[in-house]
């Protein structure tokens, strides 16, 4: 039984976060707490250019914290979740498995 | 301990599956199986405008189908899931289970 009623899990996505690169983004963010551009980078399979329009939206979106430095002599740049693109990642990840449970099960969603 | 020698699973999300509309217009097309489009539009809170963009994405990449026809005298739209996009979603749930592993369990992929 589907309660068509009810507003579909859908809707509520996040469209910042409901997007492919940038999910990733929170996602190694999220595993590695504090990742290195270069590692993010490779971990996703993106080139440079690729990656800095998503990262530059999550900066703005308050979700990364982007840290420029140095590691000897080499300009580094480290990204980190912050509080509120946890929130935003738990959210989204609450969100999709209300869907996905729809999807295999075809009915409402389980009780929260 | 997560392998970051694997490709990260963001990196196979379908950019054209992997959108909050896209994503709900068949997540309700494989609940409902054939499904007019004003009940599409009202259970995703959309306006008419607001989804035959999304729509016309999904039946040029051949993952949804239109069909026009009558329900009396009034012009009816009807969208079925094709076999294609049934496989998308499927591997859209895929992907996002693993996702949400990775992000639960800070680690690996579950064993397929």
């Amino acid at each position: 039984m589907t309660d068509w009623d009810d507003p579909h899990p859908a809707v509520d996505l996040d469209d910042v976060v409901h997007q492919r690169v940038r999910f990733g983004i929170l996602t190694v963010a999220h595993q590695a707490r504090r990742v290195e551009f270069g590692f993010l980078r490779t971990a996703l399979g993106l080139t440079a250019g690729n990656l800095s329009q998503p990262l530059a939206v999550l900066e703005r979106a308050g979700l990364i914290e982007v840290e420029k430095g140095y590691e000897g002599r080499l300009a580094r740049t480290w990204l980190s979740l912050t509080p509120a693109g946890d929130r935003a990642l738990r959210e989204e990840v609450a969100q999709l498995e209300r869907l996905i449970h729809r999807i295999e099960h075809g009915g409402q969603d389980p009780l929260p």
